[in-house]
C-alpha cells in the first residue's frame, strides 16, 4: 500500500517565496497571505491524503462496470466525491455568481495537485467537470449559464469534453458527428464519439456533454464544426431534471491505467443539444480553455509522480540491503538502508530536482493564467500560450520517467501490482497522450508559438532569462552554481530557435523534425530558470536568518544537483535539432 | 491485435555480413553457412509468429491460475509449449551428450530473440530451464548430468532459479533458507523464496528448482551459501518420477507484466534436496551462467521492443491523420498516413537505429560467450564479461524506452489494453529489474568490470574501437558519417574510466554515483561501434554489387541517424559523472 503526504511547505515556499502571489496584483485577490493559502492548503492535503489516497488502489483494483447501460464506479468513490463536494472543492476558484470560490486559478491548481497524486482516476471526474464549466462560462448565454454553472460548480452535475471519434484523433477536421438544426433552436446530434473520460457514471445527477459536430453550411474540415451542449437527462425550465436524452454508453475501454475513471464510448442517437458559442467557431471555443486544460495535464504528470516519489523515498530510507562502500551506516543491522548508495541518491534525486521545479512551473503557469484572466494582462497571456505546450509535453514526459525510476527502487517488488508502484506508473503513462499527445505539442510550440506575435513571446522569454541572471550577479554562490549553467542551457535554446528560423522557409521539416527535442530542450531552460528563482529565494530566506534553514539548505542542494545533472541535456538536444531533417526523413515509408 | 514477424534478413546480415560467423573458427562449428542458418531462423520464425504470438495477448488477459496448489497457464500455452519441444527449440544449443542440437549460442539466442519478440511470458519458461541446465550441466556430478539434463534439454521438466528471498534481493548475504544436511547425503531445504519465474505450471512433468541455501560451517554473508537441486517430484532410480517433494507454491504473484508466466511464492518445507557442485561455493555456481542469463535479459529488452516497433510502424503506415507539411501524400483520401509526419519519424527511427544496433551487440556478445566456451578464448570471455552489464541494462533500458515510443504512435489507442500496445510496455518493464536490476548493473561495471585484469579487457575495448575506426580511414563517407562521432563517443568513454580512476582512492562515491551514467554512455560507444561495423558491411556489398540494395542503402541511413541523433548522449553522460558525488550525496537520508 502507498501513502500520500501533501507537500504543503514546498507549495507555500513557491506560491510566496517565488510567485510571491500577496504582493501581485491580482484584482479581487488582495487578501492571499500565508496564513490563508495555508489554511486551504492544509485542509485540500487532509482531504487528498485521509479520503482520496486510500481510494486509489481500490479504484485500480475494482476499475468501473457497465451495468445495464449505467456506469458504476468503485467502492468508495460516490462518498469520497460526496466528501469533496460537501468540502467545497469542487467550487474553489470557480465563478461566485455561480456558486463558487473565486479563489484564483493557482490556489485551484495547488489543491489540484494534490488531489491528482493522491488519487488522479477519482480526481478527473472533478477535472473534466472544471473543463466544461470553463467552456460554458466563456461562451454561453445567460440562460445556458444559469441553467448549467451552479449546478456543474457543485458537481452535483458533471461535465465531459467529446472530441475524438474512431477515425479522428489529433485530425479533428475528419470528424462525422452530426448536428441538424431543430425547429425550436436545438440541434439533434448523432455520432460516436470515443475515450470519452468521465463519460458516465454514478456520482452525479446529471452529465453534461460538450460536443464537437458538425451543422450544415460550415465547409470542410474544422471550420464546419460546432460545440454542442448535450444533457445525459434534459433540464426542465425550472431547473428539475427532465427525460433521458438519446446518448449513451456503447462501451467502456480497459486501460493500461486509470481504471477508475470511466472512459466511455458515447453513442449519440439524434440526442438534443444546444449550440455553445457561435456556430462553426467550436474549435475556438474549445480551444479557449486550452491553456488552462493543457496545464492542468501536464500538472498531472508530475502530481502522480511526486505521490510515486514519495513512497520510493521512503522505501529507500526503510530497506535494508548491502553496505555503504565508505563503511557501514547501520552497523547494528543486518545490512544498510537502500538510501546510503549511491545510484539510489542519484534515482532519488533526479526525481526530487524535477518535481520541485516542476511545481514551480507548473504554479507559474496557473499564475500567468491568472495574470491573463484576472488583470488581463496581454503579455502574461502570450507567455503562457508559450509554455503551455512544454508544461504539458515536458512535464508529462519526466513525471512518466520519474514514476519508472520510483518503481525501479522497490526492485522486483515494485513490479507487484499490490505495492502500489505499478499503478503510479500505469496512470501517468496517459499524461503523455490525451489532451494533444505530446508529438502534437512539440508540433504546437515550434510550429505556432514560437512565431506566434512574430516572435515577441519567446524574445520576451530569453529577456526574463537574461535579466534574472543578470539580477544575481553580485551573488557569486548563485552566479557559479546557478546562473553559468541556465545561461548556457539558454544559449542553446535559442540556438536551437535560430536553427529552425534560418531552415524554416527552405526546409519546414527541419523545425518539425527537432521539435521534440526543442520542447526538452524547453523544458529544461524552464526548469533551470525555476531553480534559480527558488535558489535566489531561499539565498534570501538564509540571509533574512530564517527559522527554517533545514529547507532552504535542502532546496539550494536539490537546485544544484538539478543545474549540474540535468541542464547538460540541453547541449544533447541542440545537437541533434542541428542534425536537421535528413536523417529523419531519409527512409521511404516502406522501408520501417 | 498485435502481430509480429520474424526480422530473418536483418538477423542473417548480422551473423554473415557482421559477424562472419562461418568464417570463424568456433570448434564443432564449420557449417553455419547462410542456407543453414536461412533454414533454422525461418522455421524458428515461423513458430514464433504462428504459434507463440497469437498466445502472447491471451496470456496477457487470462494469466495463470493457482488452483489447489498447482498452476494452470493460460489456454493454449500448454499445447504451444509442446510444438515448441516437438520442433526441438529447447534443445537448439545443448549438448548433444544430453539430447541437444549442439548449436552455438549465438544461434539459440537468434531462435530466442523471436520467441521473446513473439511472447516473452511465455519463452521464459524455456529460458530459465536452460539457465538450470547450463548449471547443472557446468556443476552437475554425472549422476546428475544422466539424472536431470536429458529431460531439461526436451523441457519435459522445467527449471527455476531461487535466489531471492523476502528481505533478500540483491542482498544475498542476507538469506535465511537452511539445508541441514542428511545421513543418506542430500539436504532438506527449509525456508521461503519469492519472485521465482516458472516456479510451477502445467505444461511439464517435472519441474527442477535450484536452490541457494545455507548450509551448516559456511560462515556469515554470501560465503556460506550453497546451490541444491530440489525436484517438485523426487527421481527413482530408472528416472521415472517418484514422491511429491516438501515444495509448494505458497502464492501466485500479480504482477505489472508478463502475466502468462508464473511468479511464484515457493515454499521449502523440509524439501529434499541435493547438493549442486561444491559446499560453500553456491554464489560461484550460481553466477558461472551470469552472462548467458544477463545478455539473455538484455535481448528480452530490445526483442519485446522490436515487436511492438514492427506494430507502430504498421500502425504509422496505415493510419490517416493530418497532412504533409510539405504537400499532401495521400491526396485523394481523406489525410495523409501518419508516417509523413517528421515527428512520427523522428519517434519510429529511434526505435530502429536502437533495435538493429541492439541485435547486432546482443549476436556479438552471444558469439563472444562461444568463443570462450567453445575456443576457450580468455580475451573474449573478457570482453563479454565486461560487455555484459550494458547489454543488460542499456538494451532493457533502451529497450523499454521504445515500447513506450511505439506506444505513443497510436495515440489514445495505445492506451487501451486491446490494442496490445501496452502489454509490450508493461512486460517489458520487468527486464530491467530481474537478473540484477539496473543499477546492480551499473554497480557490476564500475565497480568490478572496469578494474577487471587491471583493466585490460576496457583497454582492449577502446584499442578495439580505434582499430576499427583506423580500418576505415580510406573510405571518406564512414569516417564523416560514422568514425568522427564514433571517435568522439569513445574519447567521452575514456575520459569518464579516466575520471573514475583519479577520484577511485579518494572518493568511491563518486564512480558510483556516475555508474548509471557510464553504463548509459558504454552502450551508446558499444552501438556506435556496431553500427560502424554495420555500415561498413553494408558499404561494401552496395560496393561488391549486392543484389539487395534497398537492404543496405536502408542500413545506412538508418545507422547515419544513430551516429547523428544518439550519440550526442555521451557528452551528456559524461558531463554528469564529472559532476561527482557531492550533488548527489550532498542530503542527510531524511531530508528526502
Amino acid at each position: 500500500m502507498t501513502t500520500y503526504a501533501a507537500p504543503i511547505r514546498d507549495m507555500q515556499f513557491v506560491l510566496h517565496d517565488v510567485l510571491r502571489i500577496s504582493q501581485q496584483d491580482l484584482p479581487g485577490h488582495g487578501d492571499l497571505d500565508r496564513e490563508f493559502t495555508e489554511a486551504v492548503l492544509d485542509a485540500a492535503g487532509k482531504l487528498a491524503a485521509e479520503v482520496l489516497a486510500p481510494l486509489n488502489a481500490v479504484g485500480d483494483r475494482q476499475g468501473c462496470r457497465l451495468e445495464n447501460g449505467v456506469v458504476r464506479t468503485p467502492e468508495g468513490f460516490k462518498a469520497g466525491f460526496e466528501r469533496m463536494r460537501e468540502g467545497g472543492w469542487t467550487a474553489l476558484d470557480c465563478d461566485p455568481e455561480f456558486g463558487g470560490q473565486g479563489m484564483p486559478y493557482v490556489i485551484g491548481l495547488a489543491a489540484g495537485e494534490m488531489f491528482s497524486a493522491a488519487n488522479m482516476a477519482f480526481t478527473m471526474y472533478q477535472g473534466l467537470t472544471h473543463g466544461a464549466y470553463s467552456a460554458i462560462h466563456a461562451h454561453g448565454s445567460d440562460e445556458q449559464k444559469a441553467t448549467y454553472l451552479p449546478k456543474m460548480v457543485s458537481c452535483e452535475w458533471t461535465g465531459t469534453m467529446n472530441l475524438t471519434e474512431p477515425h479522428a484523433g489529433t485530425d479533428l477536421g475528419l470528424l462525422r458527428t452530426k448536428a441538424e438544426p431543430q425547429e425550436d433552436g436545438s440541434y439533434r446530434i448523432t455520432g460516436q464519439k470515443i475515450f470519452i473520460s468521465a463519460g458516465d457514471h454514478d456520482m452525479s445527477e446529471n452529465v453534461i456533454h460538450l460536443v464537437l459536430a458538425k451543422a450544415p453550411g460550415g465547409g470542410e474540415g474544422t471550420r464546419g464544426i460546432s460545440l454542442f451542449i448535450v444533457p445525459k437527462f434534459l433540464v426542465n425550465e425550472d431547473g428539475t431534471l427532465g427525460e433521458r436524452n438519446a446518448v449513451s454508453v456503447g462501451n467502456l475501454e480497459e486501460k493500461m491505467g486509470i481504471h477508475g475513471n470511466a472512459t466511455c464510448v458515447m453513442n449519440y442517437d439524434g440526442a438534443k443539444g444546444w449550440l455553445l458559442g457561435e456556430l462553426h467557431k467550436g474549435m475556438r471555443a474549445m480551444f479557449t480553455m486550452m491553456n488552462e486544460a493543457r496545464v492542468g495535464v501536464g500538472l498531472q504528470g508530475y502530481a502522480v509522480a511526486e505521490a510515486a516519489y514519495q513512497n520510493a523515498a521512503a522505501y529507500a530510507r526503510d530497506r535494508l540491503q548491502g553496505r555503504a562502500v565508505t563503511g557501514d551506516a547501520n552497523p547494528s543491522g543486518p545490512a544498510d538502508p537502500l538510501i546510503v548508495h549511491p545510484d539510489i541518491r542519484r534515482n532519488l534525486m533526479d526525481q526530487k530536482s524535477f518535481l520541485e521545479g516542476a511545481r514551480a512551473l507548473a504554479f507559474w503557469g496557473a499564475h500567468l493564467i491568472d495574470r491573463a484572466h484576472l488583470a488581463q494582462d496581454r503579455q502574461a497571456d502570450d507567455l503562457v500560450s508559450l509554455l503551455t505546450p512544454v508544461i504539458k509535453g515536458f512535464l508529462t514526459d519526466k513525471g512518466f520517467d520519474c514514476a519508472v525510476q520510483a518503481q525501479q527502487v522497490f526492485g522486483g517488488h515494485g513490479y507487484i501490482e499490490e505495492q502500489g508502484m505499478s499503478q503510479f506508473v500505469r496512470d501517468a503513462r496517459i499524461a503523455m497522450i490525451y489532451e494533444g499527445a505530446n508529438g502534437v505539442q512539440a508540433l504546437d510550440l515550434v510550429g505556432r508559438k514560437l512565431a506566434a506575435e512574430g516572435g515577441k513571446p519567446i524574445m520576451a522569454f530569453f529577456e526574463m532569462v537574461k535579466s534574472e541572471i543578470k539580477a544575481q550577479e553580485t551573488d557569486e554562490v548563485l552566479q557559479a552554481q546557478f546562473c553559468e549553467p541556465l545561461k548556457a542551457a539558454s544559449k542553446d535554446l535559442q540556438a536551437a530557435a535560430m536553427f529552425f528560423m534560418e531552415q524554416g522557409m527552405k526546409n519546414p521539416n527541419a523545425a518539425l523534425a527537432g521539435s521534440y527535442d526543442f520542447m526538452h530542450l524547453f523544458g529544461h531552460v524552464a526548469l533551470g530558470l525555476m531553480w534559480l528563482r527558488m535558489a535566489a529565494a531561499s539565498r534570501k530566506a538564509l540571509e533574512e536568518g530564517t527559522q527554517d534553514a533545514t529547507f532552504h539548505e535542502t532546496k539550494l542542494a536539490t537546485g544544484r544537483y538539478y543545474m549540474a545533472r540535468q541542464l547538460p541535456a540541453t547541449a544533447m538536444h541542440l545537437a541533434r535539432i542541428r542534425s536537421g531533417a535528413e536523417p529523419v526523413m531519409a527512409l521511404d515509408a516502406a522501408r520501417f
